[in-house]
């Protein structure tokens, strides 16, 4: 006799494991005769105010097992953050509608800071309204930043992605320098933290391995002291690499991708900052370059993720369903570490209060003295997260076999609601 | 008794498996007592005219074997056309007194079309000065444009890596667009013919599948269609995956990556056709976008390499060796297709003067009517070059298992050569 139903959302830019929490999440609570139904918000937290409730039931056993190897967000995801309670209380009312309308008595929320602090506002306003409600947070970002959790999910497959990626690029340069290419610029996601940057210098050991470049966010870019560091490392080892991320900013404090070219019509040009300061090498230094921009391709992944981050991301969903039975409220399964050589880690719950708005930095001892590299600490740190590989499984065409759910939406019972500002 | 030695060059951009048919001709040339030495040419045939010879003897089975799974060029390559021999006579001249100072019998050359074009001037004239040579072209390419061959090694693993990445991407775009992304476009290579473009689209089935546009360098761009397209498809589909080779070009003949911006200084820009397009989207439709150029990852991107590729490079790598044994001279192996499903090839011989100075383009019956997309006869033909896996050895770390060779050079018997115009 089930006490209520689940309902499970996907917030904020998905990853190449994302679903493998829904996995998680799902399987957990097939297993558990107290969760009624398990839904799944279409397109997130907006499916959720929509009354846009997917039925998971309908998924095959097998396609929710084949989610575990599926990039992208299989129910749909958003980037929408609920206002304050205060300036917006209209809608949370309406969330508490909709989940008193189909019986929710857990709500799954899958994503990075601003689902977090949804979450935990939620948790409050239905304990206000007398609505008996238990929200837990499930992690999830490629830009690894939130505080508590050793880790997120989504982070490590990209960040094995960003070190394969460049360490087979720059075997290319490599081969061709001598009458080709001399400097290859791949851009890096991480508007505010360089974590990504940073995965990249596992590609090398010595500082005359590639990438023998990187620019961080959290260091005003120097143009002259780049320059300089690029003419010496063409001039030791005859190529270089650079690794750069998209959240530089110059002196100024303006981000570098947006520092203005413009097009034949005079209208301002997002070019990216590879781009840039390739073009920038090329006319100061004179050297033939290349540049790279995999922008989804590198969170997206999932034909080589790290089979570390695939269970850490299986884990915290299969926890989160653990902590809802246990009548937990207002938490979320976060990654303990216990030790880094062998990494061996944990999942155990923490207050979504203590996670919320809060965005964990790059600590300064990561990056190397000289600005262009990583330490020995961010190296232990790192490392462990890309180790191991988590193939999906391929189809004799040669593509990876990804499922793609049925996702039939349940009857709505409600008025229709519009969101005002989408 | 060994006959003389063998000389392996690798030219033009390198790919993820070119290192595997240099893994075939080490291997089989090992095998033979005909053969005495297996020397490599320091970055192609510049090593060659300067006489930087790498002695492949001194690295052992084990690192030989792992060619099989490194990308790059081992020993590095060039882009480098020797002249015709009525004007640059003395370049090859120059060759066959570096051959003869190190009784070289055998010239292995593994490259595209210019590489076919050497190998072919080369064994002429060596016919012509008396010099007992033969020369075998070893087919490369990641544009898929020599002729006869069925395929060229190299391509196949950018197809996949192409077709996941397409795949991949999607999948996030397709969970994202409610509220965020709604185009996303990929640049790939091919400034000439779209065999790499055309790959893509072995990542959908119907046309309403992603990729929804591919922008073939076939055809010239028409601005509005494209538009149209694009509109079409977001009203339907709700989001817009499209795919552009490097080599697209406006009805006036010029490639678009290169139809100018100009940055702040007024320095025309080199941007990339991705960026381009998309701006243009945004401008005239209004829709949100991403864009990636993966550049040189690619054609390096040995971690997703096509089995049926790899295999093929190294065969081509170990019948070059035996066709040498067997006394051919400037011929080439190429890829003999039997059945496309299965798929069923052999290695037979061609003469280079069959191949060199010629392009294989894509047939015309391989471009959808609408000019978006591709037909079943393209299916056909490219769908077995990217079907099995072929993954490279991982350390503990996370990191693929790529070897880097010794290279050590021979000791030089003539005077310094120089390059004129490298």
């Amino acid at each position: 006799m089930s006490a209520g139903n689940l309902l499970y959302a996907q917030s904020g830019g998905v990853t190449a494991v994302i679903n493998a929490s829904a996995a998680g999440v799902i399987e957990a609570a097939r297993k558990s005769k107290k969760i009624g139904k398990v839904y799944a918000a279409k397109n997130g937290i907006i499916g959720a105010l929509r009354e846009e409730l997917i039925d998971t039931s309908l998924e095959s056993v097998e396609a929710i097992k084949a989610l575990r190897h599926t990039p992208g967000g299989a129910f749909g995801s958003c980037r929408y953050k609920l206002k304050s309670l205060e300036d917006n209380r209209e809608q949370y009312q309406r969330l508490i509608d909709v989940f008193r309308a189909h019986d929710i008595r857990w709500f799954l929320y899958n994503g990075g800071n601003d689902s977090a602090d949804t979450s935990n506002k939620l948790s409050q306003i239905a304990g206000k309204l007398g609505y008996p409600l238990q929200c837990i947070g499930v992690p999830k970002t490629v830009d690894n930043d939130l505080v508590v959790t050793d880790t997120c999910p989504g982070f490590g497959s990209a960040a094995k992605y960003t070190a394969v990626s460049i360490t087979e690029a720059s075997l290319d340069v490599a081969s061709m320098h001598e009458s080709s290419t001399k400097v290859f610029v791949m851009e890096v996601m991480g508007r505010h933290a360089g974590w990504l940057a940073a995965a990249a210098g596992l590609a090398g050991r010595k500082e005359t391995d590639a990438p023998h470049i990187i620019l961080f966010p959290e260091l005003v870019f120097d143009e002259a002291k780049f320059l300089a560091k690029v003419k010496a490392t063409v001039e030791k080892v005859g190529w270089c690499t650079v690794v750069v991320s998209e959240g530089v900013r110059n002196a100024a404090g303006k981000f570098l991708s947006e520092v203005g070219t413009r097009d034949a019509f005079g209208h301002s040009q997002l070019g990216g900052v590879a781009p840039m300061l390739a073009e920038l090498v090329k006319r100061e230094l004179g050297y033939k370059y290349h540049w790279a921009m995999p922008d989804y391709l590198q969170r997206s992944a999932r034909h080589i993720a790290s089979k570390t981050d695939s269970e850490q991301a299986y884990a915290v969903g299969k926890a989160a369903v653990a902590y809802a039975l246990a009548g937990l409220n207002a938490v979320m399964p976060v990654i303990r570490r216990r030790a880094s050589s062998p990494y061996r880690w944990e999942i155990e719950p923490a207050a979504l209060n203590d996670i919320a708005n809060h965005e964990k930095k790059m600590p300064a001892d990561f990056i190397r003295a000289d600005g262009f590299g990583i330490t020995a600490a961010a190296r232990r740190y790192l490392a462990p997260l890309i180790a191991g590989e988590a193939y999906p499984p391929y189809r004799a065409d040669g593509l990876p076999d990804y499922v793609v759910l049925k996702n039939k939406l349940i009857r709505k019972k409600l008025p229709a609601y519009r969101i005002a500002d989408k």
